[in-house]
């Protein structure tokens, strides 16, 4: 293979991704392990690590660059957050170093905290990373879907000017296993009328919308839907929820979806059911921001 | 003691209260157990009933009435729901019996089911008979709290007009228990700060509910407030959520608060951030309704 020019790891709450990069930032190698933040108990991160990709750093001792959770409290070292607004520039220069055994250096990539007008705080670590990998436009909405959403609004040369955080997979989760609502529920069948019935749902009764969800239940009590089709339906109401709310703070267009592509279907269909349009990011947006990232900061060659 | 004239269960999920009551209604005798609807394996309701109160029922073979989960299609019987708007007189018509071992009957009161306007259901069961038991003037909106919190608005002579289920109390146990907003939080300490803080977010914000709540984590995160505020910060964001919601479908006004001593004094506080007033329930409606649904059935003499 090419010679190796950095170790990017995608080190998040579940998982570790690494992937070894050549000097022009096209991937070489990849590797798994469920090996998040969540999993390493005592601090063992390095250890995790090395069982990892240990092989590769002693044949190859690359700078190394992390993004995700990792850089959280919990995590390895935490990366204090950039305040945001915030540029790629800015997160280049706060990177934390990590020494590793060997030649190489870990840097983390810090997330972004921002503080909303009226006091309450939001926070984001890794999205940034995969926002500066997709390099959108200026006054574009990025929506990245999944356990904790965010909606992050662009400014001028890729700053993130704002961006919320929406419960909505956490919520899925909690619900369909731990609430009342999950009971009259069977999984494992797709019901796109049940997901559309349930948007629009949401997307009209979002002011109420620790009402809206017991619909789930009353509509399996009721044989509005059958237990098969509830899971889809809850997920309609929560994404519903979720975009009359982000639609409430404003400048929801030119939107730009972000994730995997299961999320992002439901997120389209969602989002056309609400009259909006948006494109999807390709792929690779991770690994993009990181060597986006290395590059400002000096760590691979900025003439590759 | 007088000679019994009626036993009364409050048999909802997690307990079964029972009552003997004297012909003037009085309550005589009080028996709890932990023996819910959702604890009762194979439909062996009768056996619980029978160790609670067979020695009651063997030396004064009164009529039985019970209210709750017991008449939902998880309990010993289902009572199909009366549909809303309803009256006593509808429901005490619509007892659901059930033949006793020995010469009782249990007597099953319906749950209450609407459909409201948009297409969704909504659904109570035992709620019913406290608001029959509360006796609320014509106009009131009665808020009863909980793990599915009601709202109820009330019509002439008693007539329940409509209802709306919040599922604030679910929320609440499923996010303190099981969501990563728990992790930063310690149990045990009352912050009033907090839950006011909390509720001035949640009547804000009930727009982006699935936002709000996250900031029980930035809040953490961020050291707005200790651990052991954060409880009652979360607390107050759900209920300021439920009050804008319920207030969103209009009436609420001449509240009248239902529900335990804990509960009802967090919402008087939580409705006057609101700026709104509450009067509180005298205690025992549960027995007041079921004494008035059993009267009203003929199981009682009502001239008592």
């Amino acid at each position: 293979m090419s010679t190796p020019a950095l170790l990017a790891l995608d080190w998040g709450t579940s998982n570790l991704r690494a992937t070894l990069l050549a000097a022009d930032g096209s991937p070489l190698q990849h590797r798994a392990t469920p090996g998040g933040v969540m999993s390493v108990t005592d601090g063992r991160f390095a250890e995790v690590l090395m069982r990892l990709c240990g092989d590769w750093l002693e044949a190859h001792p690359v700078p190394v660059i992390a993004s995700g959770m990792i850089g959280s409290r919990q995590g390895w070292r935490e990366a204090p957050y950039l305040p945001c607004p915030a540029t790629l520039p800015e997160a280049a220069e706060r990177l934390v170093r990590v020494p590793l055994t060997g030649r190489s250096t870990l840097h983390i990539v810090p997330g972004l905290a921002i503080r909303h007008a009226d006091g309450t705080y939001d926070v984001m670590r890794g999205e940034e990373t995969q926002l500066w990998g997709t390099r959108p436009a200026e006054g574009s909405c990025c929506v990245l879907p999944g356990t904790h959403s965010k909606w992050a609004w662009m400014g001028q040369a890729g700053r993130i000017e704002r961006f919320e955080t929406y419960m909505t997979g956490e919520l899925y989760g909690l619900l369909t296993r731990h609430s009342i609502l999950g009971r009259l529920m069977q999984h494992g069948t797709a019901a796109p009328d049940a997901f559309e019935d349930g948007v629009r749902l949401g997307l009209r009764d979002h002011r109420r919308a620790s009402h809206a969800i017991f619909s789930a239940r009353t509509a399996g009590l009721m044989n509005r839907w059958a237990p098969t089709a509830l899971p889809d339906y809850l997920s309609g109401i929560l994404i519903g929820i979720e975009i009359a709310g982000a639609r409430e703070s404003g400048g929801v267009h030119d939107i730009v979806l972000i994730g995997d592509e299961d999320l992002c279907v439901r997120y389209t269909r969602a989002l056309s059911l609400a009259g909006l349009d948006a494109v999807r990011a390709a792929e690779g947006v991770t690994l993009d921001g990181q060597w986006a990232i290395a590059r400002q900061a000096g760590l691979v060659d900025a003439r590759a």
